[in-house]
């Protein structure tokens, strides 16, 4: 691998996403994504006392089935790159600690799953393992207790609050495959515009998202059109529109092919 | 870089540590350590108004000052790797977020510096950067409000608890220098044995230390007289004597080489 432009890093030899596995709640099974995810949970505590247990419950299952439809073994498994939304990662700490895979936690907000294929995709192509696990969960109810409001206390929300997901995703990056390949990555920086309300995180988070793709456009030379489809992880339609507007300021057009997963998951 | 034996990273081109630096509180100030720290604070807030932003505080100039102690430019400084105790890794996104360097946000708990350390020299060693900052912060009085009791309530705490450092380091990974080298990392497994007294941490963490360091001494082949010195993070004395005991009943005795940073930092 070697770095190109400004932060970007191209992989001589891609890694290859070998597998992956998707668990998701009710709501996300009423959205239009729906066809696509491995499993629909019926209630957002998937028999389990806590909503924290189940989000446990969430990523450990989804782990387990990302390794079982890959057809490797656990044992074939270097290292785990995972994390999520609460304190100390309780989440996937209680959820892999059965794994017996080395474990490296996480925190990247809604930046996590990305970030742990950033990880996961260098060890891969530098020699530091064959087989890596990418994984990273949430939970609506969970998310609310510990950035926002209890959901007992019944609090509105306003117009421009997301939804947090309730779900699961795992991917099985490895040395060898077909595709898809991890061809370049371009790791963010930590940008604050000064927004301070929590129930606007894709006012706060598009100018990171902004930042992030103009250097990787800069760095590889490419125009968005180059892509078949940009995708953020969660900036809702609001932080949607605002980097679709910001970018126009750059000089760069991205209503074409660009799209954000929360807007995709919950509308459409 | 190459894997050996279960899960121990082997670097075939070792980067070097080219600069550590350290801001420690008034306690650390106190201990046998002292003169090693670079700045020791006479007190917790250190001008600021929360324990939380004066850990930002510690870790914002830590950053700092390992920079300008190597000599080399911010903008030489391809990513960095960084997490603490608190929510949301708060002190490191707080305070690094002036930095202009692409931010990976690492949880560890007691291990994140030695994490941050692992993902640092593989990118290093793989050839995704030229230098690297890996940095972690903790502060006394932060972490007992997040993992035990806010200090105003005036508890007790048991002779078994541990004392949180006040305080923040700081490394610079390099491509080229002159050592010291990291030549191999062990990353280790999330292992659970039920001990559930949040003050009692160090016999929660000495059988994952256990597991990390005989895996290893094993897939090293070296026995632990081969090692200068052998440091835990932070088990304390008691999950010290329980390490040094374990260890024994795998076959290896570290008692002449062995210590731990807490009982370093804090007594002798």
């Amino acid at each position: 691998m070697h770095k190109i432009g400004k932060q970007t890093i191209c992989f001589d030899n891609p890694p290859t996403i070998l597998e992956a596995a998707s668990i998701v709640g009710p709501k996300e099974a009423d959205g239009p994504m729906a066809k696509y995810f491995d499993k629909c949970l019926d209630d957002e505590f998937w028999g389990e006392k806590s909503w924290e247990k189940a989000e446990s419950k969430i990523i450990r299952e989804t782990v387990n089935l990302v390794v079982a439809k890959s057809g490797i073994s656990n044992t074939d498994i270097d290292y785990c790159f995972a994390g999520d939304l609460l304190n100390q990662c309780i989440s996937s700490d209680f959820g892999l600690r059965d794994t017996n895979v080395p474990f490296f936690g996480v925190f990247g907000a809604c930046s996590t799953f990305a970030e742990s294929m950033c990880l996961g995709s260098v060890f891969v192509e530098g020699g530091a393992a064959n087989n890596v696990i990418c994984a990273t969960s949430s939970h609506f109810c969970s998310a609310e207790k510990q950035f926002r409001f209890p959901l007992e206390l019944g609090n509105q929300r306003p117009q421009t609050s997301q939804w947090t997901v309730t779900g699961s995703g795992a991917v099985i990056l490895s040395k060898n495959g077909d595709g898809p390949y991890i061809t370049n990555i371009t790791p963010g920086k930590i940008v604050d515009m000064g927004i301070k309300d929590a129930n606007n995180m894709g006012a706060a988070m598009a100018p990171a998202a902004l930042d992030t793709l103009v250097t990787h456009l800069q760095d590889t030379g490419r125009k968005p059109s180059y892509y078949d489809a940009i995708i953020t992880g969660d900036l809702g339609h609001i932080g949607k529109d605002i980097l679709s507007e910001m970018i126009q300021t750059k000089g760069y057009n991205i209503n074409g092919n660009y799209n954000d997963c929360g807007v995709l998951i919950f509308y459409l």
